[in-house]
């Protein structure tokens, strides 16, 4: 049962029928289609458009509508043509009671469901992201307080740069996640309106109080203008930027771990349970699930593109571009949830090597840059400093030392002020904790990260 | 069964391995699949690793699993959560063989096994995409030559601007057409390379003889280095670049005819085949079938975007990353085709409006133009001729005159040596017929076109 | 100068030198430079790394610094090769108070300047938006006030679908912009907190206070880890997100505007001021002004897309990579600001023709939905009052009528309760002011937008 | 000078005027300009518009402009407001030659100068692309040749797979820069045709002979359709699209090598005079060279993603949105022939390290596979090989021994056919040469592509 058939005289071509039709994806807005339109039958009665009988025989159909109808009756739906999920409600409707079923429309447009209805379920949504994020969070702030004097080098151009502890390394992501959670926030002031009462384009023709459907629903605010009300879908975009913002940092510590889980770092072991082998090479154990999440990432950005793409240069109101969505919206949504959920999975099970990665700090010249801070306290402008310590370092490499082996005659004979307590302030550890600004890497500052997340994160 | 399971002591977590799994999309490959693999067991015995009885139970069983397995057996297989296609085929085979089965794999890996794959997966795809952009041409042109008299305004800035013949309009949708082909033709040269034979990554180690196996399949060329041969993704970055290229084209012309059977245009009516109502507004006749199609751009334009942003900054080889080539592919070929075929349908269920599009030509002072060049022609240099016409537009918008309709003596009060020829040089029909250079809209060139597209597409 | 020649035993190669550097385009942070250099040194004096003699030769300099380096100075220095504006701004400190000014950088990187830098400027532009989009939401609503009574048709799927207000239609942008500044407000959030004081990686050596330098550079908060400090680039992500979602509304905005200047539609005149015409034909007169606003949205989201793909799977830190920010950015940044204030010069220079738009409504059916309620006013249930309706214009298309020219009979031949009064029901008026739930198109509904919006602004 | 006055009765804004003029970058087109303006002044003369002593004067003229306008002239224009480059070089033509430059304009439109210009412009970037990569090769492969012995670790998901030639390595690259020529030479066919004599939208008035034109100019190929001639972009597209293409290419190559350069990969050190230091770190040495070509990558298909957008859903023929194709067009060429010259240069400054390459073979159990091949010849199904020896490969980790250094008693413990002749097997020279099939690995696979290579390339 098509909505329109009136003003047709020939039914539409089978193929075209079948490319127009979006019950195969908008199915998934099923539960909220029941729920807007239970909420608007009751507020149709209320506008005297239904008589109390017809609100309580609809308000029933929908419940048990809602109860009865799996997902093999979905499938049949589908099959057999029906044309999205607010005709399948519709004409389910009219199956169970009639006539009445037909009254329900009154005053109402598939545009304003849709929008209603994709809101309600986004709501969920991002809930459910929000959770995830935090449960990632404490997993990751798990391991973090499982080694809290594990020290590495930080890097930068992939280059070893400085010493800094492995719990600081891990908090640099909290704060990302944090980020993209009050980025969900913001968003969802935004999804929290209701656009139902707002016609095909100009407007409810019946008077409805849209305020008491809108506390009805459960929705934060409404909107105030029809036309935007039934054709904005900003608030899609934005939800698809907030998954493509989480998944550019998930690409980013999923390439990081594959780095640290090669070979050549070897700072942490991937445990069975998230690694696979190779057929053909028996001794491979691939961090295929990192390296699905990166790959991922492309494909959450490429949904977010591909609706600016679609959204660009459309004329203003609904038009069926439109409907184009939300299988980009469902798909971010899916990909970005389980990539978080994997990646907790990936922190539950991998080892840190903490030996490994403490090693690897005592090469290359990581304590420079307090050599060129040494030489500041001992008077020499910074930029000398540090000019001369690229020499020493040359120097070093040519002697195939490290800093902290130079005599102290070779040293002087680079400034003359060294003393002998360069070799104290050389040392890694003091390095590390000698950054107590805050935000630094020092003990102290860790541990007060960490007593701040976890009160945030309780 | 996993391809891979004695380097590991502990079994995937359930979650991951659904995450990582592929065969929910990579079953498109399994006629491919089949082939490479019943091709493999033919070279295997030719190098000494399968006897001759061996071979011929391995191809026995292989053909005989092409044509038992079906779409409920596939189901089957993803729910049992087998991890990709070419897992699949060889347990199907042990199954059915044994232990001999097991011999297949010998020398092979999943890399190449991929690549060959997708690579005659796409030769059919991609035929069958030209083969449909042929059959619209063919309706296009149909169209054109039913209404081969027929004059319309031409649009630049979405502003009338010169007459032209609806077919030659028509036309310029085939030179694009014939574009995409000769492109779909020269990716076509760079996927007709058969990867087989190049190991993981180092290259075959029984020495296969890769120029009889690519004859066999029916390959061109072979690649040339293993290494390249496993990870190059190229080929499948520029199917979806020609799919784009292709839907770039389909929006504009979708949103020409979203115009044109706009009410303000009204120089075509859409068959009610390609049409739908509203839920709402009984008299509603809209184009969802063009806007589906303009939408829709966005979508095959987000998959290109998505797989060269996941390409991108990968380490060489082969990475789990690009098992994230698959879906947006197999996506932007099966929306193009679909997109492709309703455009056809479109042209077959249009009516053309010779009047509207005619009487549309005499709003708007479209003979502009040939009036400066009948100035040009009465020695007027061209830029003080454009300037001249610019004020008796203003003049002729002030008197709500058409050109034609200004008297001689308006006329000369601009220019005095304007005679009563001018009358007959702007005649619509002539300005029309007046561009006989090659690619102009003059009925004699816009047979010579049609002559060469029929000789072309037959 | 570059700030690092000590370790290397070889010059840089030129054109690579001239690849790497960014003051070509970095200059624009000169004086965020000056700004936050200024403020760092004075938190080295606090820390005792700089005397109160030194510090006041260092803050004298940096603002003569600021105040005297004009563009061609710029020029000269880009010329020369200088690195970056933070080698630039060193260098010309070390030029105007010698070997103090190499003090500067104690403890500091480019890592955390170049963030900090960006933020200030972010700030700035992020203001300077905001008022851009309140100025073109006040020249909408006084174009809108000067025609309240205008009546226009609605558009779904380009098709005329509802009656509405011209008002009305316009306040279904000032939403949109509503909610764009809402999301700018929301960035600004992330924008305004000082990274200054990381180092480069792993904290401030020297113990900064943190709190007072915030303070001093007025902004809202610190970061909390060193190492997400210097490397986040969420918020330069967000800000071309924000200016994307700004150019996608007025890519839309500007394809109505186009149509309704096209002949076909003529319910706008464009003034001469923003238009341009044609070399070749005299009479055109085009809607650039609109087209380059919707040409420029592919452009911003292509710079987003660009950022999300260098920031895709980069490992974490500072990498050079992120040296690509800022072409993109300050380009979005520019284009928006740009094509917001053309589109209020736009509507500074257009003149509404509401007998045009009227007419319009009264061909097509438009009141068809209106006909329907009618019906359901007489009791008979929607869906088949659709259906009835959608039968009646089928006939009255055939008749070459519109509705309401329909006799009695012709109506009560489809439903006999049809009464007298279905002519004043049908009234375009009426059917426009019936819309008064909020957010409708009725009159009422109207000024109450209009109040608050005036409100709003103010 | 505009092109189009007469029509208007108002200058254009001055903000707006700005915002649409084009000079500042379609400056670029200035010589193509003046060689499309001297034939097409030519062909007017055949045609009877210009006779041989206008025509003389015109061409005179023209070529005088080419020879003395330069940058400074050039940057004059800007500032005066100039519109284009088409614009410009009429109003010199008309300051040199007086009235008889404004009959140059006869019949011809700026749409299809620019088209005209552009495919001008491009096929000599296109060329120029092309050399470049030629040259970038010639470098890798001198690489290779110079260290045709070197035996590295290839990866597959960024873990040790098997051992490879460092030159099989670097070869593979090479494969992928022939497609990038081989898509070039495609693109060349659809760039090397000439729209020139199709006037604004309908075909040239004047009867042009528009194939004696096409050879004037040097085309392959004149355009068939006047209005796809005009407004076509799909060239420009393309050629973004080959952009991309060799930059995601550059982009995976320098993410490897970045790697490589890693304290800890070690394979490969970077000279001087492709790195930079840190301001900070006196110690660091990175490879900015190679992050940069990593980053700019998201450039270069922002650049694609763009244009790509502002084309969609554009109504056909000329449309102002379409000026926006230039400036992303000569960044992407820009940046993509910096990135390929500046990866020459990175190849002219590195030095290999074979034996750190080498002794990474020995670490990672890289010869496993050669271990169940040899288990293959000793009769054992291939896949119970490979689940046999991942157990070895968790015994000799257990061992904390290679697979080489089991001794032969534990080999048998796990398979008793094993013999002493497994040891000679595992070798990992012996590994690597073994893989003798088209495109393996071999020392004889690796000459015949190098003596294919140099024939190729000479």
């Amino acid at each position: 049962m098509a909505l329109w058939g009136g003003r047709f005289s020939e039914a539409g071509d089978q193929f075209f029928l079948k490319f127009n039709q979006s019950l195969s994806f908008d199915y998934k807005l099923f539960k909220s289609e029941i729920v807007a339109s239970t909420a608007y039958a009751k507020e149709l009665a209320k506008a005297g458009i239904l008589n109390a009988d017809e609100e309580a025989r609809i308000v029933a159909a929908l419940e048990g509508l809602g109860q009865k109808f799996n997902h093999d009756d979905m499938m049949t739906a589908i099959e057999r043509g029906v044309e999205d999920v607010h005709s399948l409600v519709e004409s389910e409707l009219v199956k169970m009671v009639g006539d009445l079923g037909r009254k329900l429309h009154s005053g109402r447009s598939r545009n304003e469901q849709v929008a209603t209805d994709l809101r309600i379920f986004l709501k969920e949504e991002i809930f459910n992201l929000k959770e995830a994020v935090t449960s990632l969070e404490r997993q990751v702030i798990q391991q973090a307080e499982a080694n809290l004097d594990a020290i590495m080098p930080g890097y930068t151009h992939l280059q070893r740069a400085q010493p800094i502890r492995w719990a600081h390394y891990l908090f640099s992501w909290i704060e990302g996640f944090e980020r993209d959670k009050e980025r969900l926030d913001d968003l969802m002031k935004r999804v929290d309106v209701m656009p139902l009462g707002s016609g095909a384009i100009s407007g409810n023709v019946w008077g409805l109080d849209r305020e008491r459907l809108r506390a009805d629903l459960g929705f934060g605010a409404i909107t105030r203008n029809s036309l935007d009300a039934t054709s904005d879908r900003d608030f899609v975009v934005e939800t698809m930027f907030c998954c493509s913002s989480v998944m550019l940092r998930l690409s980013r510590l999923a390439e990081d771990l594959i780095l640290y889980t090669a070979k050549e770092f070897g700072f942490i072991e991937l445990g069975d349970k998230v690694a696979t082998g190779s057929s053909l090479m028996p001794q491979k154990k691939n961090p295929d699930s990192l390296e699905l999440i990166r790959g991922k990432t492309g494909r959450v950005v490429g949904n977010l593109t591909a609706l600016m793409m679609t959204v660009k240069g459309l004329p203003s109101c609904y038009n069926k571009d439109l409907q184009e969505d939300k299988e980009g919206l469902f798909d971010s949504l899916k990909q970005t949830l389980d990539c978080i959920q994997v990646m907790e999975l990936v922190f539950g099970n991998m080892t840190p090597k903490p030996e490994v990665m403490l090693a690897a700090c005592y090469q290359g010249y990581l304590n420079a840059t307090e050599l060129a801070d040494y030489l500041v306290i001992k008077k020499l402008p910074f930029r000398h400093a540090h000019e001369l310590v690229g020499k020493m370092v040359v120097f070093a490499i040519q002697q195939g030392k490290k800093l902290e082996d130079l005599s102290l005659a070779e040293f002087q004979s680079f400034f003359p002020d060294v003393e002998n307590d360069v070799y104290t302030y050389l040392d890694v550890q003091k390095c590390v904790d000698r950054k107590t600004a805050v935000g630094g890497t020092a003990k102290s500052q860790v541990l007060a990260q960490l007593a701040r997340y976890k009160k945030v994160l309780s």
